[in-house]
């Protein structure tokens, strides 16, 4: 792991948020403590004028309001959301980007309409073959000046449970989150679900804007075009047992049974186990899953109890998903620094 | 300004959140902008089970439950609060702590229960000189275990305008904030509002516990006593004007009538002067002050219309309050990097 950040990461790290890790006991994440990636500033959006615009390759041009869309048949949808850059301090060599720990991720109850609906509402015409997301946050990046934009295959979207959210955890959007309207892809990585969302366009071609063309893609050299960062690789976190000191945030457990609980979440298949290693990683028993009581987007609890012996220890989680994902003991590099799903190392002092 | 920062620095600023500085443009702060600072950890608190307990040298002991306190009068009141380490990251020689840049602000609605009000419930006896709140948060600072703790003189109390609030822009306080109550003291650095409040215990000496006696206070050498952090120096702040690029954050204006706009206040006496500056400090005008509509304790708008020139600028802001207290072009030292209140400044680019 790089030992040292520099002032302009730290900038980043300021303004988007982590979880922190003992908010993992709410298996829904309170507003406010959800984690947060912002590319450029969030936008100031009049929601009397705010109008979603759906166009392109469509049969019906369609210009929503807030009203129109909160009219329209609606389902909540509880989702675990993390960032495709979520463990890149860990790897080596440093990337310079934001400058995430482990706690790039958050659980909430987004409401809105199903996008496949309003694309069957639109109707598709033939030749469409992808829907180009575009939020109104506005920065430079790579030289080039953009508005935040991703797309998404027709197909993918026609068979997800994607929606276009106008509530979390039964609230209006906060700013941060995309108000009044962002898209929500459970099981994908967060740079799928564009916040403050102004136009669905549907076009023929795959769509090369910066976002899916250079971010967000797992390359090894520069010039390659690498694969596309898309759904989220197996990850369990739990909360550090016992107190904090308050600089180094090391923990102190008292000796005795110790209970650790945390969550795990994978976007290609359900978990089907966590196990946890009080030795680094030497040995692994299993831990207790939780009832799946989110449904198939949601972290799974998992608890353990370990008999903490005076000392210092290493503890880890490991989370495998139904398709055989498992995480790996060591980070892996690449250019961007996606999808590092190393397990959690969090050393812990026991006291008598 | 110190170049690096540690990972065990990061491992702070990323669950201790900042105020995005375009959130500046709300009045009043959206929940999940405000600043965080939370020593320890987040506790888990049973409402049902929770008391406050109001104890030592008063006449009625009390204790209260949340309904309790919810059908007592309350007040409402709209408060900047700062942290007393904001700006940390600008000083020199480097200070090891939460590494705060400028962000650590936040403006809310506090509703909750006047604490002078509580007081005279109580009974204040004969002899007793303090008041001390003792917060749920538990954790190790300078090799000692602790609660939070901090504790202000009984005439400071009677005299002012703190609650004790359980509410926060119309909703009850989230986990982060201090659930199920907390302290708000108008004024006063954000170290003072102890959060996740247990216990009122009125003593007859001046309280020295850890927070009081070791942090929060202005020292030189560690071994002199130093004098105790208390009201907000003024600030100004101001949204970075333009388009940032991505990582650098830098600033991308076009030139012509650009409208500069930010907030200042002061914990010691109201806002009357800001001065704007687009050449690094060197030449100064005044900003055209809003209307005080949150009140005394609440940050106050300003605005300044800059014709911006192509080229690179540095604009800077300075606030001056009703006592004199003017920001200092300079950061000051001290061993904890607190109250550290140097004029803000932004690199722009205007490009034609």
């Amino acid at each position: 792991m790089s030992e040292l950040i520099s002032v302009e990461e730290l900038q980043l790290a300021a303004r988007n948020h982590a979880l922190p890790l003992e908010a993992l006991r709410w298996n829904v994440t309170p507003i406010g403590l959800h984690y947060l990636l912002i590319h450029y500033d969030i936008p100031e959006v009049d929601p009397i004028a705010w109008r979603l615009e759906v166009g392109g390759l469509v049969e019906r041009s369609l210009s929503l309001s807030l009203d129109d869309l909160r009219t329209r048949a609606s389902v909540e949808l509880a989702v675990t959301m993390e960032c495709a850059g979520n463990g890149r301090v860990h790897v080596e060599p440093h990337v310079v980007s934001q400058p995430w720990l482990l706690e790039a991720v958050g659980t909430a109850r987004w409401r809105g309409v199903r996008v496949a609906e309003l694309l069957a509402e639109a109707g598709v015409s033939n030749g469409a073959s992808e829907a180009v997301f575009s939020g109104l946050d506005r920065g430079v990046e790579g030289g080039e000046e953009q508005f935040y934009e991703r797309s998404l295959p027709v197909k993918v979207l026609l068979g997800s449970d994607a929606v276009l959210a106008y509530e979390v955890n039964g609230v209006p959007l906060p700013p941060q989150h995309g108000f009044p309207l962002r898209l929500v892809v459970p099981g994908w990585y967060g740079m799928t679900s564009v916040k403050w969302l102004a136009r669905i366009m549907l076009v023929a071609e795959p769509f090369a804007g910066y976002q899916m063309r250079h971010s967000y893609r797992v390359r090894y050299e520069e010039d390659e075009p690498g694969e596309p960062v898309t759904t989220i690789a197996p990850r369990s976190l739990m909360i550090p047992p016992g107190i904090p000191e308050f600089t180094s945030r090391a923990r102190v457990v008292e000796a005795g049974q110790c209970v650790v609980e945390g969550r795990a979440w994978s976007g290609a298949a359900e978990i089907v186990a966590v196990d946890v290693s009080a030795d680094g990683g030497a040995t692994w028993a299993a831990a207790e899953l939780g009832d799946p009581g989110l449904g198939r987007w949601a972290w799974r609890s998992w608890r353990f109890t370990w008999a903490a012996e005076p000392g210092e220890h290493q503890l880890c989680c490991r989370a495998r998903d139904a398709a055989g994902n498992e995480q790996p003991l060591e980070p892996a590099w690449n250019l961007g620094g996606y999808v590092n799903n190393a397990v959690q190392r969090v050393t812990v002092t026991v006291i008598d």
